[in-house]
């Protein structure tokens, strides 16, 4: 096991977007930059921080421009928003994104519901959008989502998101992340998806990116770090449960990923401490705990701490 | 990955004792007995009830000779409880137990701060209890705690866990299960630190016993999965957090780890659903959520379900 270990893994911070898009209680634009400013000073290289969806569809994210544009752009740090069309993509230029991130489903029915769209008619929007993006200076990412099972077909055939992720790649992506959207996966299975997907796209191009719905996030990980995997996203605290489901778990806690690299020796160039204090401050935010174990652990030793009466001088 | 894996995994489920050790309210015995049960017609087949260490200890256990005789008796299911000393011994007895566990450090600062004894004077006790446990006809199984990381000490040497248990099946113990007291393990030691320990100890007598204190419990399983390992502890719900830092994580949780192997394809022979009723009820006991994300999003789906509209029968 870990024979394919990579020896440092780039941290895909995807919290202010796929994590705020789900919280009820509307954020003001100038925390919400806040909170990006600090992720980009805990070492964090790639922060996805919006996205420029119609706020019709996600009104937590209707301040999108004011978001991209009113962020410190630092050197070494890569702000990312998601863009569905070329009206988002013109949004996104006027907010001068270094990055955007395409997305498409694995299944029909989700793609359906989704984006009211089948993924053929996806592709087709992205032969306009990703050559649009590529000629104004932007890398693109893209997502696929409902890659190790759909909420509505249930099982999804690896063999739909590795022709997806080769096509992707093909239309010049640099890299695919392939979403396990409602947290069903399980690590043999991703085993099993990533030894499909790696027949048609190499493994420098693919990310992943897990929900811990069901707990399984972190052990998901673990076996796409066992296949060499070298692009793991997550949410600082674990931020993006379920609305209607307060305490439920959303995506990977950052916090969770991160403490388990560098046990394992795996470089992420990230300040675990930095980041706790961030996601503190997103908790106060959002008006609720996060569901990150690390940080619960890490706030109650916090409180230990300081709990302690001081040592005596004399 | 997986090219050792099990196709039938024991859970070993400890929440009764593991879990209900670190509750501050009291729990009524008969809601404990009946908890047990319950527990035991989930399709579980090894339950440990409680312990009979000092009740000065551990009061919340206080009544581990009524709990431990008043569990129905059920074919295919073995209960144990905890036993420290031969005084503990006596009253398992007295209550009739199938199986017994003992219990030593892999760190002598965690010894002496838990036991009040060195790691060779707990040897030395166990060579009194193990074999007159054996005498009566009892199975043994052995805890090494703070395996992977002391709360005093730091790092641990994997030499020392290998030798204990390679010592602990010698005298007579059928399994000795390997712990993360305190939660820090990460997957890449837990594949080095079995290595070790398997170069003295035969698979089929290990057992892996991780806490979720940082959210990697999981992923932890998923390296002893690798490893070969048949039989993982967990407890219902999660339940085990230090009782300081209410909401933090405690033991894995069952139900995560039967939602992942029943996705991995892996037999446990448990019914989940039964299983998270049982949860369900054992929350309401301890008057807190349970941590397991599973419990929370099955939890979630049970709510959503009730509120659809029925469907006309016209």
């Amino acid at each position: 096991m870990f024979e394919a270990l990579a020896p440092e893994i780039t941290v895909y911070e995807v919290g202010p977007r796929d994590g705020l898009q789900n919280e009820p209680v509307p954020i003001p634009t100038a925390d919400k930059i806040a909170m990006i400013d600090a992720l980009g000073r805990t070492g964090l290289r790639q922060i996805e921080v919006t996205s420029f969806v119609h706020p019709k569809w996600i009104p937590q994210l209707a301040d999108a421009v004011e978001v991209a544009s009113g962020v410190a752009r630092v050197s070494g740090v890569t702000h990312a928003a998601l863009v569905p069309n070329q009206h988002g993509l013109d949004r996104a230029q006027a907010a001068k994104m270094e990055e955007i991130a395409v997305f498409l489903s694995a299944s029909e029915a989700h793609s359906r519901k989704n984006i009211n769209k089948t993924i053929a008619e996806a592709l087709l929007t992205f032969d306009e959008v990703i050559p649009a993006a590529l000629e104004a200076g932007m890398r693109v990412r893209a997502y696929v989502s409902t890659v190790f099972g759909c909420p509505y077909e249930g099982a999804v055939d690896p063999v739909v998101p590795a022709r997806l992720a080769a096509d992707l790649v093909a239309k010049g992506c640099y890299q695919v992340s392939l979403g396990d959207t409602i947290g069903v996966a399980n690590p043999r299975q991703v085993r099993d998806v990533l030894a499909q997907v790696l027949r048609e796209v190499p493994l420098d191009r693919l990310a992943v990116h897990f929900h811990d719905t069901r707990g399984t996030a972190l052990a998901n990980v673990t076996a796409a770090l066992d296949a060499g995997i070298r692009t793991v996203d997550s949410a600082l605290g674990g931020l993006g449960g379920c609305p209607y489901a307060p305490g439920a778990s959303g995506n990977l806690a950052t916090e969770d990923l991160v403490y388990m690299l560098d046990g394992m020796g795996v470089r992420t160039g990230i300040d675990l401490d930095a980041l706790c204090e961030v996601s503190q401050q997103a908790a106060a935010l959002v008006h609720h705990e996060l569901p990150s174990r690390y940080l619960k652990a890490w706030a109650g030793e916090k409180v230990r701490r300081a709990r302690k009466p001081p040592v005596s001088s004399a």
